[in-house]
């Protein structure tokens, strides 16, 4: 990856904190418990992929800035209410996020689910606003909510969960996945470029297979993270997969074939891209960053 | 109330089930058991408050069918998904809901969780669909996320979990309901409002007054049914309040006050219709039946 990225990459991240900053209600309002929770498990911490994939995605299209931030700042309220509630006691019971207490054990469980439930709001008031032309804000709030819903993050879990001991195939655990994480990964791309103009349909199929192949990638990545590193490094408890039971790309292909299907997928998603030409740059350094991260 | 309203109950509240059920996903659809079990809570069940609020308030502007049954489904989900995450045990603990087990008991804990965070998203969903004008619809989708939000119905579970064992004075329950249910009342009447014509000022402010009067008679007659009745004639645990030490209208104002109050503000909701004349009939009738029910 060049400075350049490494560059752009970080100014992202931290007006991410500003954003979300911005568009997160503030301590001093009531309830003043809830805010400090939904600020506590939003605020300074994690890679802000999805953000980065918005802010990528609107490169392409000159998307206007607030439009973008908008769009960032919903799609990572929708993973980090995901968080919240998939680390809780009846989910995946996890008591370490971003390297610090989860939010049912920095307060209590009540909070975390509250936490989440009112951060899923935030996100859909948050991409209601700003100047864009309201259809294409229907549009984006649609694309959005099918994505987060039961046909998409949400249907994902719920397919996660009943997986959990069995030898699920690999075409299942992709499918999984596909919803699980693919499904944001890929309205975080399309919200970016929706945000610039309304997509052609060659357009969108394009961004789609680069979504695709970078949601996966994202995965098989994480799986190997799993396996490989430790909880340090990752801020988040490692082995848990294994500990779980549950199926991943390490355990089903093994590791040397993961990482080969890893490079392949990061392939794939330059392969996508081409018709857009140099304005893809962030999009390909990003499908690099995705496959060559260490947490 | 009149028997013609009776009937017109019957027909909303009938015809809620069919617009259900084509609003959510099918069990045939893949996640099977997440899809059966959001059907399970929010079908064949319930008053419907919210929803016949939605079409009274509806039928004062002439808005089209379409537009009133998305608005009622969208806020019935968002209902259906409160009650689902409130009965979980880290919040009320609650095991039966319209007479069937909560769905944490007849499923599990974590189906709980995501059938809540799935709901909310098909709210969003569904209200952002339908052939209303673009920008009329990003102002009811606002108006439906900042409603259930932190600043909403979220905000008012946070400061009532908060208020448990303390003895609050009348403003401060008055307050805490008004977030709790009231934000949601509230949006239903506007929402319905809004399917027919954007709100003047005037208009705007005599509905929230009506909503505000309504929200208030419903709680307060919520906390006489849960002193005065059983479990089975609500469907739901009966006397949960005094057990859970819980401030209600009831402990703080006595029966014979309460009963005056919600008196009263029938009257209030009354009042704020005037300036509507026949075209409120509906509204006027439901806010006899807030006061008026038995369970």
């Amino acid at each position: 990856m060049s400075t350049e990225f490494s560059a752009w990459r970080k100014l992202v991240q931290a007006d991410m904190e500003a954003v979300l900053d911005r568009h997160l209600p503030m301590v001093s309002e009531q309830p003043a418990k809830l805010h400090e929770a939904m600020r506590y498990t939003t605020l300074d911490g994690g890679k802000r992929v999805r953000p980065l994939l918005v802010f990528a995605a609107g490169e392409l299209f000159d998307a206007p800035r607030d439009a973008l931030e908008r769009a960032a700042a919903a799609v990572e309220m929708i993973h980090a209410y995901s968080l919240v509630h998939d680390d809780m006691p009846c989910m995946d019971d996890d008591d370490l996020r971003r390297g610090k207490p989860t939010v049912h054990k920095r307060y209590d469980e009540a909070t975390a689910l509250l936490v989440g439930d009112a951060l899923q709001s935030q996100a859909f008031e948050t991409l209601s606003g700003g100047a864009l032309d309201a259809a294409r804000k229907i549009e984006m709030l649609a694309l959005l909510a099918s994505a987060s819903g039961s046909r998409g993050m949400c249907g994902g879990q719920a397919i996660d969960l009943d997986s959990v001991g069995i030898a699920l195939a690999l075409p299942e655990l992709e499918h999984m996945h596909q919803w699980k994480t693919g499904a944001l990964l890929r309205a975080s791309v399309l919200l970016g470029a929706m945000a610039g103009k309304a997509l052609q349909a060659a357009e969108q199929a394009a961004l789609d297979a680069y979504a695709k192949a970078v949601g996966l990638a994202f995965q098989v990545v994480d799986d190997i993270l799993d396996a490989t590193a430790d909880s340090a490094t990752l801020g988040k408890t490692a082995g848990k997969d294994a500990a779980n039971n549950k199926p991943t790309y390490v355990s089903i292909l093994g590791l040397e074939a993961s990482l080969a299907l890893a490079e392949k997928l990061r392939q794939d998603a330059h392969q996508a891209l081409l018709s857009f030409g140099d304005a893809a740059l962030r999009l390909r350094e990003l499908a690099d960053l995705v496959v060559q991260r260490k947490a």
